[in-house]
């Protein structure tokens, strides 16, 4: 059996029921984005994304300094998803012996940037050299207020779900990347680009989230919103049913997915990689959740869809009222 | 310029005076093998090693039982050489999507047994697929009580150089690996294997060592005796001469190196990823602190060396009373 049968998933939970109880101290372990740990004032939280050459980006559709931005950010948006704070960055290299000095620098210099930017400082790390491609490997730890900490595990049935800013543009970036002769206009291209290269992880909107007190569940969408509406569901014992009609998606990305002949509704559902932030609560706090982040932050809430019971699985309402299933799995890395 | 004109420690320099002061909360930063954070109770360590396929072992020389069983030594080794104890492990893996589940599998319950072995848990981590070879990139937080905190950066003039166990045993282990036709003792050929194939991270030692109060300066032998001093040299800013003769070296080691034509001596001077323990001390208290590590742990401790001013360098003396310089630099992943 070869892990592209089973899956990435199928593997984690392999490997997830393989293993003994963590013990007490553990309080999220294998199985999430971030590992919640207990410590004497704040939580500790460790995670880690990574970013394989040829896999998660191609050399030459994006700059050095953005993929050392980007490489930050990504996991700066597990830690948002958790409510924390990041704290410190342990970056681990592994570089063909013949990378330019230059290509280091400006990796450095955007994850240094993208560091201060959410009080993070690069602590450590590890290199080694590569037979093959280039691989950014970042392990951030971070923190959070006992009380304010966010799971993918609370969601209840009735409640609604919400999300920050705007769906698919980053898949729509993606496509601009692969197709640079489409035409829109460069208000739209800038944005989208922006959005796929250097996205804005959602930390202040998580520490407004998170001091409401009123999110029953939350995750970052980074797999794609079915994806990972998708391991709320999972482990909150319940199923979603997302209105179409109601998912936030920019003018940028419907004018792109013109231009290349794509559809924009697919790119929110299953594009991946928006760094959105993904939360419930119950319905008669949505309004005043989705305005208290917005007041916090400048950043604009949906509610976009409802919480049902798990034998109604993950479904989409279209707005003629027709409603078709979703697959529950957005990016899977090993699934052929 | 490319990374492999300036090498690993080159390019790791060059990074460091890019980074802006990380704050009070950071007690060592980049440039060690691992973090040291303040926290209320206890320190938290944060440290991170790789192995990459082609590098650091080839899949038809290494079963995956054995390769997660070194991965996490490793790690915890780095630990062992602050006098901490490993606390929580985050998992990276990069794998080709043909890898057999089996494979996985077999990585895990090595991971597994050496986490459980040192009071370690596995509480999370991430998978991405791979265009080339695997890469197991482990990220380990440990703690340690502040007063019990080995660095680099104590060792003084006149301090005697102490090593635990014996050295040049994981190139004898190699050099078996690579010539397998070469002719000795099973006894001898199973205990470099083992040695090589999975090491044995001194974290008891380490913890004896910590708790004495005696060493000036600590690191784990991991580029290779000659590198690693130069280290503590570095950081203390001082010379270090090695006595030829004094090095341990166990029957093992030699007789490998006798059947495959090498010299052993050169091995324990440079071979790398032995992970002994390698300390100073005070020369009066040398003796004491030897005995200590050997009468709590069982682990034998010879005295190999003292420090000398700076401006001496890192030598070898031998038995006949002969000098000559050591290089400094042992393991490098990216010169010519």
């Amino acid at each position: 059996m070869r892990i592209c049968d089973i899956g990435e998933f199928g593997l984690i939970d392999r490997i997830a029921r393989s293993l003994p109880p963590p013990g007490e101290g553990v309080i999220v372990g294998i199985g999430d984005d971030v590992a919640v740990l207990r410590s004497s004032e704040r939580h500790i939280l460790a995670t880690c994304d990574i970013q394989v050459e040829g896999v998660h980006f191609l050399r030459d559709k994006i700059r050095p300094y953005q993929l050392g931005r980007k490489a930050v950010a990504i996991n700066v948006s597990d830690i948002a998803a958790m409510g924390g704070l990041p704290r410190y960055l342990l970056v681990s290299l592994v570089l063909p012996k013949e990378t330019e000095v230059e290509f280091v620098d400006g990796l450095y210099e955007g994850m240094r940037e993208e560091c201060s930017r959410w009080g993070a400082a690069i602590v450590g790390g590890n290199m080694a050299h590569s037979p093959g491609g280039i691989v950014v490997d970042l392990f951030l730890l971070g923190e959070v207020e006992p009380g304010w900490l966010l799971q993918r595990s609370g969601a209840q049935v009735g409640d609604r779900v919400l999300v920050t800013g705007t769906l698919g543009d980053s898949a729509a970036g993606l496509a601009l990347l692969l197709h640079p002769e489409a035409s829109c206009l460069d208000i739209h291209r800038e944005f989208a680009l922006c959005r796929h290269l250097t996205p804005l992880p959602r930390l202040w909107e998580g520490r407004a989230v998170a001091r409401s007190g009123l999110a029953t569940a939350a995750i970052d969408v980074s797999d794609g919103l079915a994806g990972d509406i998708g391991h709320i569901c999972e482990r909150s014992g319940v199923g979603v049913r997302i209105w179409a009609g109601a998912l936030p998606i920019s003018n940028a990305a419907r004018a792109v997915a013109e231009a290349v002949g794509a559809d924009p509704l697919e790119w929110a559902l299953s594009g991946g990689e928006d760094y959105e932030l993904l939360f419930t609560t119950p319905a008669g706090r949505a309004e005043e959740l989705a305005r208290r982040v917005y007041e916090e932050t400048g950043t604009p809430v949906s509610i976009i869809g409802e919480v049902v019971p798990a034998d109604q699985g993950i479904s989409l309402t279209r707005p003629d009222g027709s409603t078709l299933p979703l697959r529950k799995s957005g990016w899977d890395h090993f699934l052929k």
